[in-house]
């Protein structure tokens, strides 16, 4: 197993505690696009992300989205086991956005944890704080930051994030990550072209001025 | 003391913990628009509402404001012990919406059960959770609902959060809550009296149909 390294509580767990949360894991692999959790109607536990990536995010009753934060390597998904928390009142859906490996432990294992070892509770605290943040800084984008300064700060954060400056991604993807209308999104790259910033090909952008788009997110 | 009623965890604390606590609490009065605590300059500590009405929002750097959610008799505000939490990575303003008694009790001790007591590390996860929920659903109004729907959504609840259909609130007031500007509330609101939803007088909005302004937040 490798959970050790991921959980900063793991060395202070008695052994029949590590035992148990051992017994509690299993080792799954999503393939990109797949659903790993569906708002309240799954209990899918906590998800520790082995390699790949997973998006959270939200869905309006008419079915528009928005971005709530992405997990990568190493991070570990606690809104997955929301059904544990009865403070936790929302629903959020995570799908993996690449093929996915991860560990996934038991949302009554982990409870039980946080009620016996005070390390597993102040760890989940410290999750939560991690994932309030992620949302906050979200509500201020969404607040005061307009549409060309987010879709800037996007794909500077894609490109970083894929380590390439040619992005293979739609607009209606764009547009699902920022909760806005595809249309919005097709406006303001073809601005971004005209401006010499990015080059619209069939299925990518090209980010071509970097400082550019930098100077939109301040 | 009466912080015994308002802290589920008491009954689980040892008696020296409940005497350390004691002993980090003071009670204090804010005057109605004071401030009770300011972004991360502040470490105020746990504050226990006794009496009166806190408001927690958010400024941008043009000093528009938004209201994340308020607090009310025996509400425990966390985010003003935010300090001693390093996951949390956000400013928050915290005012007295009306004059307020309260509790507070110093981050440093809190921090300290929080470290030794399991009951007091689960009721602040718990605590953070139900903040946590408050700012989604304010996601959720700010990304898919209309204006009209948020304006009316906010009326209701004032009326019912004063116990009166007659509310004394600015233009200027509603829109620092909403995170828009004046001349929207303005405008709204004079669409809700022709519709004859609301009747405006100097310094007052009476509710003259509930049932319109809810059918407005469906």
């Amino acid at each position: 197993m490798g959970i050790e390294s991921m959980l900063p509580f793991w060395n202070d767990l008695e052994e029949s505690q590590r035992q148990l949360l051992g017994r509690a894991t299993v080792e799954k692999t999503y393939s990109k696009g797949s659903i790993i959790h569906n708002g309240n109607m799954d209990c899918t536990g906590l998800v520790l992300v082995i390699s790949g990536q997973l998006r959270a995010y939200m869905i309006s009753e008419e079915g528009r989205e928005i971005t709530l934060y992405r997990l990568f390597k190493d991070n570990v998904c606690l809104l997955s086991a929301s059904c544990m928390m009865s403070s936790i009142q929302f629903e959020i859906t995570i799908e993996a956005e690449k093929d996915t490996r991860a560990y996934v432990i038991s949302p009554e294992v982990y409870k039980g944890l946080m009620n016996t070892s005070i390390h597993v509770a102040n760890f989940t605290s410290s999750l939560m704080g991690e994932r309030f943040s992620s949302v906050m800084w979200l509500i201020e984008q969404v607040m005061w930051k307009k549409m060309d300064s987010r879709i800037a700060a996007f794909l500077l954060s894609e490109s970083s994030i894929e380590g390439t400056s040619e992005l293979r991604i739609t607009h209606e993807a764009i547009a699902n990550h920022l909760g806005t209308h595809r249309e919005v999104v097709t406006r303001m790259l073809k601005y971004f072209q005209e401006e010499g910033m990015v080059e619209l090909r069939r299925g990518t952008i090209e980010i071509t001025d970097e400082e550019g788009l930098e100077d939109l997110t301040e």
